[in-house]
């Protein structure tokens, strides 16, 4: 079955935006890069710091309120119906539920080709990382790293611990049909 | 009918994004924002500057290719199945097209209820804060400001060449149902 | 006395860094821009957001620490002597101390050809721009709207309030010698 | 003797950013961090893309103006005078000249104690860490990677292409006096 949505599921700073630039630079054809970042700069700016939205607390955990839950669910819908109406798109995922975050993309996903793909970072590489990034709230990498995995399953994996961004979007590549 | 989308189109620098913050910011439910610029963004970097997908001439003209064309069909499906699912949403466009752009956009959101917005601001006007913004190519707010507007119909205009982004956004606030 | 700085003095949001855009497009020779947002991003994460560093309170309103003054006071030496090196200076600055932050700044300058420009923006009028940007903490504007400019002496003062950047720029641009 | 000033020099991809966010991170002193880049966004923008001030060719070559070098002279002045003013100064530095662009810097900086530091990369690797980032010209990594060290003399040089920006930031650290 022809891939039509790449979903890469990984914490933050472990390295899941480079490799989709290089995704995007190696496959053939064009995909379409969206995510969770791209849905949360298009929230109201009182969603983005608040008990209904998304909070991040000073040790990096991140709670997720219900009106957040509610336009996310309408924006994978919206992902989904994309790749039916035939854009490629790889999705760029934080599954801070783990297996029931999967279940809400398998669900919309329902009849598409996806490859389910797991970028992984050592915890303490991934806190380096997010330290010399510089744009994010210290702690989100190592509370994040083993969290997001927790029941999920992949096609592929990789991870960046001692890898190179290129080096992984070619393995992903790879697995492209 | 209650409003589900609201469409504001306008000439680059002629002050859409800000009024979107105030609209998310004034109107009492979550809207998410959705546009040109986020679609731009998850483009590869390759159709960001080239043929296939969007050129920015030194003179400010913008050269949309076929490439570009697909995806961003695609894309409005996605937006408009969004707002079916449940979303509010406020969709950023700049209608290089004029008519044609906004019958893609009413085909796709077809059953829906749109609020269609004009956003016009004096060519020089927007010249000028093209310059005082310092990161777009100059002369799009120029060649853009009355183009975008050729036969295109609206349920509501707003100017800002002398009022400010609040005051817009209270003014298309208000013919929200 | 040939112009060798421009010091800009206002509140947040009250469209310094538009004005010193037009402002290095309009003079006939090139400008360096620096400020506060410079600095500020020089300075080590843990102090950009630290009682040592600076605060931004939800309010709005700013508190400077120790550590952040003694940077500033080599900084504005530094910015001095970029100056006097024949690097032609735009600084801009938000006086949160009033006199006393134009006193720092015209010690050392001191011998050195400067235009000290104040840029006004009615406090309502700012905390619209404010929300309208998105990127600022919202209060600030309103809070520093008047304090900054107590007890300050200007040459030549500019209101954004119905002006756009580009006139004030011209406005300034005219009294450069 | 004390150190007051380090001087990062490496090409375009090489890391030097990130390891200067985590030396600010483990220093136990608050450091400045200023560059190039600093630089660059200071000036007029049409400075910022014309033969008069720098050039980013399609092949990654960059090419300094006359006006360009005139203004980085004052700013290298400058900076050398925030670290007489007590600053410590981490500069983040591209030496397109090798040789007398070390030498330009260790003019100005003449009487103060500066760690020479070179950052190296693999040119293959920061071309690929290029692609990952997605805001840079392409080409500019490979094109730097070796041409910026020749002739230049280090203190401590790391090499970024198996270490960890946080690695290379102790390693550096270490030679802090």
């Amino acid at each position: 079955m022809t891939t039509q949505v790449i979903v890469l599921n990984g914490g933050s700073s472990s390295g899941k935006s480079g490799i989709i630039r290089c995704l995007q630079a190696v496959l053939p054809q064009p995909w379409l890069a969206l995510g969770t970042d791209t849905l949360v700069d298009a929230m109201p700016a009182s969603l983005q710091t608040s008990e209904d939205g998304i909070e991040f607390s000073p040790d990096g955990e991140v709670i997720v309120g219900p009106e957040f839950r509610t336009l996310e669910a309408a924006w994978i819908e919206g992902v989904a119906a994309m790749a039916r109406a035939g854009a490629r798109v790889i999705v760029d995922e934080v599954f801070l539920g783990g297996t029931s975050s999967q279940e809400r993309w398998r669900k919309a996903l329902d009849g598409l080709g996806v490859l389910w793909v797991g970028v992984r970072c050592d915890a303490a590489v991934a806190a380096g990382r997010e330290i010399a990034r510089g744009d994010r709230v210290v702690g989100m990498a190592e509370a994040q790293a083993e969290l997001v995995h927790r029941g999920v399953a992949y096609d592929v994996e990789v991870d960046t611990t001692h890898a190179e961004s290129m080096e992984c979007a070619r393995i992903i590549a790879a697995r492209v049909r």
